[in-house]
């Protein structure tokens, strides 16, 4: 529990007349008595051509922004910013190739790499170089110790409570601020942008051969959600190119698509009806990025409502689509442009617009967010978000659109002042056009459409053959 | 200075290797020989058809909110919260009736108020009543520190730190939470709203004779920005019930107009150009409520890009003024709707969208706020914002078109399942047509336009005779 974390608990607690107490031993560690092992997977080096800036280099640049803040050291605490900041990749956790371990950087640009001895290889080793002392987990506490008189940067709002704590019992001096990774690696380098649109159009061809079926075969009545989550799983799988899925597919028909997080089990596993609509959100690990897509699409005939709110979704998801705004403006600022739609017709949804991706890394990351909750990161040039408004109608059957884009320097704007920044996208897979209702959408949105599915057919269709490649440009003409 | 205020100023002065340094006297009282006395306009008390809630159960409202916080007392240091609570205005502050001075309500609805004595006429006393005892401002540091083992609510956010070091010494238990009147005044009653409405009726009358002249007789070119000023003030003065101005008139011809708190002076005072536009900001204090509005209309012919931002402009105040959005929803979430528009072209303003207004009392009251840093407070009914997009072409021009709205709950939406707050306009006074490129209206925004001005002439035409009749007759005619 981070410090950030804790100060809200014990506001809570002592608003409810109750006192937060320090106990010494774990209670959930004491009563788990058949805990598996700690996961062992060895830490692989992720290579220069995906990760586009050598750790060396991202070491310097850290160090830099310690020396500005007049930090000697900074403790990384987060996984995602140790794979990010020495270029490596881990198995320690499930959909997200992450290694655990815990680092020190230091203003010189050296560091030091706290892991479990058993995951390193020769590989490694000769991958961080010199510069990079590695050392097992239980030297952390020493080497923290030995911190005294330093000033260390700490971020309250990811680091656990304890390493305020053995900083304090060192005597360093600690320096809160955010975790000196966060910013960088949330901003991708060219090398990882064009990495990750290579892994978004392999993955778009895939989901586009899984929305044919649908189209076709799937129509049936008689596909489960489960045939459906393995049917996507199996032509990712065909790319030759899936390390894992990014998380657990939600594959959910009819009413259980209404359940924002839905993951399907063999109690729940509802056939794709006639008449019903059907929302698949997945995404899949690929060596040169990470994707998170959701589609929708219907079986049978869709009721009139249904293409309706399918269409007020989709205005939401075109108008954050295609913002423009000046630099400092955040994903609070602009969330309500996916929502706006949805409002004037007296409907929300109940869940955030956009989170951050990463590339090889976790699907869902930060520091930035589109939401209603504040989030205080401006949106950067390099971030990826996604954008994903929904729609649910609890009982019957759920909305959702998402794409993932990135945030780009806007196209100069003839007569415009300000440098603006705005989103590309980056998935690629048809939008179910028998949804849309044409007639709620202005010209610019139609425009929006036909170029989209242009773009889909551009990029996609030299990946198709035969009856899916017929298929997709059907689906791509001109609305 | 507030703790909140203080903390900033502690955290930048760290950060710059200063340390802040108490004094105890404050060094600008001592460098201020010629300082006026302290101002003494007697409290007047503000009768019930005017409040339309009675003080005494206004306090008994906050002695329930203080008790559901475990609170025994609040200390109310903010003369706006004080004018609300008891029903009282006063003279202390230029265009704005305020009594400077503080309170301690209690959890059984009794106060203390502490008051110049010379202030206090035997009217005010009779309209106090027995539940609020008068006290003069020394005696406050005495009450302060009778409050030993008091649960004591102050506003780490309004109240200055002096307090929170009195209440620490008397041995209180300080309990940081927002004014308790901060949102009940906010939340205008039907009494108040009702009062309100009038009054802007009768001001935007008097705008209306105004921009008729502007639109008349000031189209020579020899018109400056003082004799606009003042020729305003005098048309707001033949109402008959004008108490003050709300703010010093911002009168601002050609490039003044892009200085966007301009003040006009006889050094900085312009000619109404012809070819040039002119903004103008201004408001009024009635005893019935409290405007504020603004209107930019051009001099002679206005150029194709005035025309084109005016427009712009245009389009966000229609989108923050037709908006539907769930509780829950700040000023925050809003603000991109009043600038949307504008950051598509490139161009954004430099100020905030929107500051609540009170009745009778200050012309920006929080807690509300329509701005991109972040304001927590969300909108809720009767809470009166402005909403005032503009655009500022330093040397050139300025345009900021103002009205003032109300938070309403929103008409049921068919179809929709939220119920959903909108907002229902107050300010009724032409917008300058020829300013509007109708080709860049879509039809809801033309519908708009039209509707608002039916509404003007319905409004306001009855309050007019003559030529001034006839000629917002012709200006509110369907485009």
């Amino acid at each position: 529990m981070s410090p950030n974390d804790l100060d809200v608990l014990k506001k809570s607690s002592n608003a409810a007349g109750a006192t937060l107490v320090r106990v010494d031993k774990n209670p959930v560690d004491l009563a788990w008595v058949d805990r598996p092992a700690e996961p062992l997977s060895p830490v692989i080096p992720y290579p220069i051509e995906f990760a586009g800036v050598s750790s060396e280099d991202k070491r310097n640049e850290i160090a830099e922004t310690l020396s500005a803040q007049n930090a000697d050291a900074a403790i990384i605490t987060s996984p995602s910013s140790i794979a990010w900041l020495f270029n490596i990749r881990g198995g320690d956790v499930m959909c997200t190739p992450l290694p655990l371990g815990r680092a020190i950087i230091h203003a010189n640009g050296s560091a030091d790499l706290f892991i479990d001895p058993r995951k390193v290889t020769d590989d490694l080793r000769q991958h961080l170089g010199n510069g990079v002392s590695l050392h097992d987990l239980p030297s952390l506490e020493v080497a923290l110790s030995k911190l005294e008189g330093k000033a260390v940067s700490l971020d309250p709002a990811t680091a656990s409570a304890w390493f305020f704590e053995q900083l304090e019992n060192a005597g360093a001096d600690i320096l809160r601020a955010q975790d000196p990774c966060a910013i960088p690696k949330a901003c991708k380098n060219r090398v990882e942008i064009k990495n990750t649109q290579q892994a978004h159009l392999r993955d778009g061809a895939a989901l586009t051969r899984f929305l044919h079926w649908l189209a076709t075969a799937a129509q049936t009545g008689e596909v489960t959600e489960i045939d459906a989550a393995i049917k996507l799983e199996t032509l990712r799988h065909e790319t030759g190119q899936l390390n894992d899925l990014s998380f657990e597919t939600i594959s959910g028909a009819g009413p259980n698509g209404a359940v924002v997080h839905y993951r399907v089990s063999t109690a729940t596993n509802r056939k794709l009806d006639r008449g019903s609509l059907f929302l698949v959100d997945s995404g899949a690990q690929y060596l040169d990025g990470t994707t998170d897509v959701t589609r929708t699409v219907h079986i049978g005939d869709a009721s009139k409502e249904m293409a309706e709110r399918y269409t007020l979704v989709l205005k939401g998801h075109i108008a954050l689509s295609t913002a423009r705004f000046p630099a400092g403006t955040t994903g609070t600022h602009l969330d309500i442009l996916a929502r706006h739609a949805l409002w004037q017709a007296g409907l929300d949804y109940e869940h955030g617009t956009g989170h951050g991706v990463g590339v090889y890394l976790g699907v869902h990351e930060g520091p930035q967010r589109i939401a209603k909750p504040w989030n205080a990161t401006p949106l950067r040039p390099g971030m990826i978000v996604s954008n994903e408004p929904g729609y649910y109608k609890t009982g019957e059957y759920g909305i959702r659109i998402e794409n993932l884009q990135f945030v780009t320097e806007a196209e100069a704007i003839s007569g415009g002042e300000i440098p603006m920044l705005g989103f590309q996208n980056i998935t690629f897979a048809p939008l179910d056009r028998t949804l849309m209702r044409t007639e709620l959408l202005t010209q610019a949105e139609l425009d929006w459409v036909n170029k989209y599915h242009r773009e889909v057919w551009e990029n996609i269709g030299p990946r198709l053959d035969g009856d899916e490649k017929d298929w997709l440009e059907t689906v791509c003409a001109t609305l």
